[in-house]
């Protein structure tokens, strides 16, 4: 049996690295020989994770090849967000929640997608289907991955299979106040005063083609909204430079308030117009704006604001 | 709920079909209003198989979009094998057995795949997963998906879940002795005798590019070679001239006793050194060559050919 690797995306987030020891795991018991690794450091919040259920962070890799041909990816599939080497290897199983782009093999292949919430959610239900035990460190992993992915299953990625699969996974892993447990684990990976401006920038920024504009999108988890508000010079200058170099027509930071569901929206560059009509709201003098209830990007922000762009 | 088709690829086949129809029911007690319909009309294996369970075949579409723009897939992915406006419609669900080549999605959907002999396999795993009693009928119909993709398990794509799900649909469909069955279904689509020489060279004809040389492979389903070696002047005509005016290098012919799982290979092209390095065994003065256990074009015929035209 060939040695098979198993990871989530680059900058990993608690779902990348959870759903990899958990695949990791369920396929070993299936007799294939499986570690999961990481395409990058772990951040606070899954830091914070490890440590609450006494579990090491995976090896980071940075290729396979050395290793082994044979992987396995949770949590992507598109192969710019995937390991370096990935065009040399073969991929034997993918399980994840996005849509499918770019993904390409040369063999039949085991892949399982669903639109839930979090990939935690669909390995929660294959072992089910398996008739795994889900050890209780692992629950605890992909616990927290739905509380991360959802925001305490507030934002509308989530469904009913996720909301189900928390509660199941809540019991096993001993946490029966999960929300509680939740907020705090929200809170480690909002440590704002921690980081540079270019950092908060940059640290879950994605770049988006809407109508003909070049639009670069950044997410920021916080706990307090003046945690932002007091350095807003700051990051506004640290965005101009951002978009000034890069070309980015408009660069929009998100920075959302994971305790409340609220969100402020900072706008740098042209054409603001598009911004005021597709949140049907005004930017204030410091071009910041109030999103009550906006939580994900996905489903919140990039819709409106490309039918915005396409009829500017 | 917005309605929607569910089908197989272009030429369907006994899988492209019955999984169709049993996908469509089995996501209908999910709450989806589905029709499962074809995108061509059924072959003689098929008819056989819908007349004995009393099944009406599905409806013959060319496009979805006057009708709905959301569509399931099932035994294919790859756009140019599907339906002709699949590019204006969502695609929800896929359940595939084959690689995974060009297929791209602006949304998360379901999709599922494993590396079985056949597609209807997989969708009976997914009823046993949900619970969903299969019906009689279209337990009959999988379990003639799983013979014919499988030559009633004889080819080396079969896999342990093929075995168990083809006993299990056995047993619901109440055909207790499958293989005598199997023999009638396999022959119903073998009628040699009422096509014509072009027909049997182009109905199962894929094309590869093989280390520099262009090769095309046909594979003929039969249940006595004499058949074939009766016709063999007319026949390697035909190749001739489809190999002359498509600019093959290599024109194959491979017909399959599905009784016996031997085969015969007509060759007809350049380098026929390389076709007979590649099987170890010589061309007789007719160009033909007795291939004892060979079935599977994917994985007996493709594999050793690609080696020895690279090596050529």
């Amino acid at each position: 049996m060939t040695k098979e690797l198993v990871f989530g995306h680059q900058n990993p987030d608690t779902d990348a690295i959870a759903a990899a020891i958990a695949l990791a795991y369920l396929e070993k018991q299936d007799g294939y020989d499986t570690e999961a690794v990481a395409l990058g450091n772990v951040n606070p919040e899954t830091q914070f994770v490890l440590d609450y259920f006494g579990v090491k962070a995976p090896r980071v890799v940075n290729a396979a090849r050395p290793e082994t041909d044979q992987v396995m990816l949770v949590d992507h599939n598109e192969p710019q967000q995937s390991i370096s080497d990935i065009a040399d290897l073969t991929v034997t199983h993918v399980v994840d929640h996005h849509r499918i782009s770019g993904f390409n093999t040369e063999k039949p292949l085991y892949y399982r997608a669903a639109p839930y919430g979090c990939c935690s959610t669909i390995i929660t239900q294959m072992y089910s289907e398996e008739g795994v035990d889900i050890p209780k460190e692992i629950a605890g992993l992909m616990m927290s991955a739905i509380i991360s992915d959802t925001l305490l299953l507030k934002s509308p990625t989530t469904t009913d299979v996720d909301r189900e699969a928390l509660q199941a996974l809540a019991e096993i892993a001993e946490v029966p106040d999960y929300a509680d447990y939740g907020v705090k684990m929200l809170k480690a990976g909002t440590n704002v005063d921690a980081k540079t401006a270019v950092e908060l920038i940059t640290g879950d920024a994605k770049s988006f083609t809407l109508g003909n504009k070049q639009v670069r999108i950044d997410q920021i988890n916080v706990v307090d909204l003046a945690d932002i508000t007091k350095r807003l010079a700051e990051i506004k200058a640290a965005m101009k430079v951002e978009a000034q170099s890069a070309n980015y027509d408009l660069f929009l930071v998100l920075a959302t308030n994971v305790l409340t569901s609220n969100s402020m929206l900072i706008v740098v560059g042209d054409p603001k117009t598009a911004v005021t009509n597709a949140f049907h709201t005004e930017l204030d003098e410091n071009d910041v704006m109030n999103l009550p209830g906006v939580v994900s990007r996905k489903k919140q922000v990039v819709p409106p604001l490309t039918e915005a762009l396409e009829n500017n």
